[in-house]
């Protein structure tokens, strides 16, 4: 997407709706490009006035008398396409449409020309509906937005304006330079994807911040986050993304259908792709202070210096809370700490320099902490007491992090007494927060990253042996010409086997005479369970029985007819299915699939049985899953202890269950049809996994 | 604790301490008596000079010649008994004790001396090692604090000096003003207890904040907070309390004691006592300005307006995660809107009444929405567009705060384009936030305070019957004689079934010979566990065998014995445990207590077995539990689900683990010496609770 240079840094840009009111839009734009610094020719367009701002007017488009790059659009919708074309004559590479009224409102036709002309000439197009684009690097403000941000790190990708705005004036408030901002409206042609990958290359950006209401395509844009955020020149992406609660909202058939919904499968998202997700503003602007003004820290060995005990032990609650840990203070640090501190500080971290500290004390102490290996980033915190000399005490922590280069968050707490210390603190590109809790929280994250940068995991495939595809074709090609799309229990079984997941042995009868010999033939001691298409979960309407023996075959088989007519007296009953029970130790987990439209399918592994609903200790994946996808998954999960062996209890055959998901995997990309499936319970033992029941939907 | 007013409303003072050196404790506490508005008099006190700030000093308290109310005394701690004495002979019924080098440097006896000259002259004292105190009522500033707040209506008790600045200097910013600030350093006199009582009569103070690192005597705080949040003139308390992480390094043979923690035990405390806890100082100033500035919501329905959609999703989503709803907008308010509003403006909760909204939009949409009865909160959501006039929106705001007193919280969204709005907002006394997310937060703390406070919850009591205290005390003495402290399973049983808990059967055999029949004692099916003080954890040496029948009692002996043998070799064995083994379906609870030092016993429940550890679903209650707590603390559990029946499982007994819960209290009200104690399992089934195991340690 190299036209993006056209909407970045167009040597000529078109304002097609440039406007003479006042606090309209494409006055605001004319305004923006015109009295700003940016050194591009700027024509504007508006064919009732000859000038504005100092600037001619031009009729139309095609009077503008050079070529242009860039053309900037805030005419009415109906006629946006046919300036569109207009421009693209003139040579745009790229237009940015400000107007609304597309596919917001319904218009979705409109949108659509928009993207076959942008095709048809090849143009890089942002919006519809959109605030604009903003480069600090040359100083365009392509964008009606009032504030033109400092210039510093941070692209910012908005998928709402009116936030953009706020975003754009708070960050200016705490000196918090950016260098692209990118608001991207309807996101009819340039997506989150082609920016993700037009400023993975951006020199001017090292940190990557994006507000996000929807997404599409996660695969694709796990690959491009994954390499963006590892290696070399990784660059952190952190995400704020609304709509949370509508997961609540999400109905389905399956467990897995209904623990999924949008958000978790967002959380997947962003944790697969190497996302830092932040969940409100205050967390945002935290996590954008100390990620832009700090190198990488080398470990998670934090150093807290504080002048009041109380804040210093709140911080360290923070600081471990978020896997930090609290540096150990090694010799060499004890005996410079002793030396320049008096008797009754504590030199034990927190270091306590005590409530009298001034510059000199702190500037001495930050010395030898920083100045340690065994130190990886240091938290300084200060109260304002009435010896406190604040702005030099700023000065000397800004002349250790200029000599040390150590990653550094420093709050001053309190209001007016604090203000010029802090204001200095920003100044020179130190990370400040109003109180050290917060930076505890970023700090860790920056940590996290670092680790996460640092250490592409290199994946271990498992190779996934004795896949029928033909059969599950055939299986499916059936049901689509009967109009069916759901297979309980039996009918998911025979598709799992096909993919050779380990299946509990199983027969199906029709009547209790033919339950002796299968129990027999399931090794004697076996479970009864009904077969209906109208009962969904069969354990809620007494539909599975179990400890069943050659025995007493007969009087469960009545027991279950009983049940059923007791509580689901209208279902029909289509056979019996009856399964090897098994009697080794083992623990019931639950593996689920759901597909999340436009985004993709989620894999789900958790805890099973009826601790599903009661812990909702289950992990979310997006497919295709490599093997440290699976591990990190499982690695998420509560009962992980479990697998791990528990109160002397056994371990449990984690490989199996890695494999089992491996397979799932593999059944979803082969058979995209797959909606939702349910593997529950899937029995896990000391050795081996088995899949006790399923159900899968299709589309 | 009368004398309070000594401290808060002196008719005269003296400063004993009063320093001219500038910058010292002594003389910021003179001068910020001498230069205050302050209208009692003042008596410096300083034997090397004649004069200070105006005012004459004298060379001791003796030497001056009035009587004296209140003591401030800033001497060296050696000589501050003595100064203590001769103030309370010049008539002096309160002392601020600024000075350290008390119990905090290991100097108890000279802080036990103060205690007993201020119960033998009926002083009541604070400090000492502590910042001083601040009235704002009376202009009266007895504290080295160079910040004097505003007046207002929030009372703050600080553990912590240093933290006591930063807060008023940060408050004074934020425009929020304070009744009263109290510095309580060492409470050696004085403590939280003392001052809550005291404040939950002062007039001028209706919200209560507590800075706190320490608590002693959870019952009697719990008693007084209950009082204090209840009823028509409920005052909230909102604490934050430091060293949360300490709860990771609690050590203990119990599973409680593992479990508890100082943590645990004081969120259990604030819980019962309807104290808030916040655990961020962002969070204290959040639920601070929106406690102080807003009346009591009717309910949790909440109205979201907002002129950006991004932002008003965000704030639905924290809304919902802590409890509120978005009103359902009823016909008469949609009516409404719909005329007020343009056409393309979203008339649903969130209510995004568009970018381009000006004051009067703002004001008529705020009209309708307050003054509907169906509404009992605002939260009111501004993004600085260029057509946006902020000074005139925070001017409609106010109007309708004025106008209809609805609880209100606003966030204008941003830097310098909203400074001015925010300011005019928070003159006015308006709730103010950064981001919306963080107003949603805490008017959902209101919102539950409301509730809370309304409705006290009057207890109904079960009266514990069959409890046998004369054996249980026969039974510690014995011990205790015999330098006993840890009772494991079958003596632990005795005490229990002597206080009438519902046991398994159980019987005590000493060889495999006595196996066979006591198998058919405890009803044919039985569990075989052995019995040796060196085997604490009995399951994970293979100390427990389940499924023993008469038939193979003898083998499943034999499996022990290799058991132990194997996994254990030294332990000496005492015998073995020949238990009922329940078949009916139940789930395993556990139940504990553990006792945290100075602060009370703490109750324990939760989901036992080998998800424990796993899960940590476990609540707990300070004793003594009313049968609120105890049906609160069930409430709080994951697990309270399988209590009610999941997935066609039918419910478990509740009411049988009430009444054992409420029975282990009576026991260790009656017991104190009663340090840890473990019920685990304890089956709870469809009717009925049965302990199957317990261990009990005294002091």
């Amino acid at each position: 997407m190299s036209n993006l240079n056209s909407i970045f840094y167009p040597k000529s840009i078109a304002v097609i709706g440039a406007s003479t009111e006042i606090g309209s839009v494409g006055n605001d734009i004319a305004k923006n490009l015109t009295t700003g610094k940016h050194e591009g020719k700027i024509f504007l367009v508006n064919p009732k006035t000859n000038e504005l701002y100092g600037s001619p007017c031009y009729p139309n488009v095609a009077a503008v008398p050079e070529k242009i790059d860039l053309a900037i659009i805030i005419v009415p919708a109906p006629i946006v396409p046919k300036v569109l074309e207009e421009a693209a004559h003139k040579g745009a590479k790229g237009a940015i449409v400000i107007s609304a009224g597309f596919k917001e409102v319904g218009n979705t036709e409109l949108e659509n020309e928009l993207k076959t002309i942008s095709k048809k000439y090849n143009i890089a197009l942002i919006g519809p509906n959109c605030l604009g684009v903003i480069n600090t690097e040359n100083h365009l403000n392509a964008s009606f937005s009032p504030v033109m941000p400092h210039a510093g790190k941070i692209a910012f990708i908005s998928q709402s304006g009116a936030m953009g705005t706020a975003v754009l004036d708070y960050a200016k408030k705490l000196n918090l330079g950016f260098s692209k901002f990118i608001s991207v409206g309807n996101k009819a042609v340039i997506d989150e994807e082609d920016l993700l990958e037009y400023l993975a290359e951006d020199k001017s950006t090292s940190v990557i911040a994006l507000y996000v209401e929807q997404l599409k395509n996660a695969p694709e844009l796990i690959d491009i986050c994954k390499k963006i955020t590892t290696g070399k020149n990784a660059k952190p992406i952190i995400a704020i993304k609304s709509g949370r609660t509508e997961a609540g909202a999400h109905a389905s058939l399956s467990h897995t259908g209904a623990l999924a919904g949008s958000d978790a499968a967002y959380n997947a998202l962003f944790d697969q792709a190497g996302i830092i997700r932040v969940s409100t503003m205050v967390e945002l602007f935290e996590h954008l202070r100390v990620f832009t003004h700090n190198p990488l820290p080398q470990g998670n060995r934090v150093a807290i210096i504080t002048n009041a005990g109380g804040p210093g032990v709140m911080t360290t609650d923070e600081c471990i809370a978020h896997g930090l840990i609290l540096a150990p203070i090694n010799t060499k640090m004890e005996v410079a700490l002793k030396k320049e501190l008096p008797p009754s500080a504590n030199w034990h971290n927190p270091i306590d320099i005590l409530g009298d500290a001034r510059s000199d004390r702190y500037y001495r102490t930050l010395k030898v902490l920083a100045g340690d290996k065994d130190i990886d980033s240091l938290l300084v915190i200060l109260t304002p007491q009435s010896m406190t000399d604040e702005e030099k005490i700023a000065e000397a922590i800004i002349e250790t992090k200029q000599n040390y280069k150590k990653p550094m968050v420093v709050s001053f707490i309190g209001g007016k007494m604090v203000t010029e210390g802090v204001t200095t603190l920003q100044s020179a590109g130190i990370a400040t927060v109003n109180f050290p809790e917060q930076g505890a929280r970023a700090l860790a994250a920056l940590t996290k990253f670092s680790e996460h940068a640092k250490n592409p995991k290199h994946d271990q495939t498992i190779s996934i042996k004795n896949t029928n595809s033909k059969k599950v074709d055939q299986i499916f090609k059936a049901a689509s010409a009967a109009g069916k799309k759901s297979f309980p229990e039996a009918e998911a079984m025979r598709i799992l086997s096909a993919y050779d997941f380990p299946l509990v042995k199983s027969h199906i009868i029709q009547n209790s005479a033919e339950a002796k010999d299968a129990i027999k033939y399931v090794g004697g001691l076996g479970v009864l369970k009904v077969i209906s298409p109208e009962i969904l979960h069969k354990s809620e309407v007494g539909g599975v029985i179990l400890n069943v023996t050659p025995e007493n075959a007969a009087e469960k088989m009545a027991e279950l007819h009983y049940n059923i007519k007791k509580n689901a007296p209208k279902a029909q009953i289509e056979g019996f299915l009856v399964t090897e029970m098994i009697s080794e130790y083992g623990i019931e987990f639950i593996l689920g699939a759901n597909r999340e439209p436009g985004l993709g399918t989620m894999i789900m592994v958790g805890l099973g049985g009826i601790y599903v609903e009661v812990f909702h200790d289950v992990a979310f994946g997006v497919n295709p899953l490599t093997t440290n996808d699976i591990e990190h998954m499982i690695g998420k999960l509560k009962s992980e202890k479990i697998l791990n062996g528990t109160r002397g209890k056994e371990p449990l055959d984690r490989k199996a269950l890695v494999e089992c998901i491996a397979r799932l995997s593999k059944l979803l990309i082969d058979f995209p049809q797959i909606k939702e499936l349910d593997i529950n319970p899937l029995m896990v033992t000391g050795k081996g996994v088995k899949v006790l029941d399923a159900r899968i939907i299709i589309e």
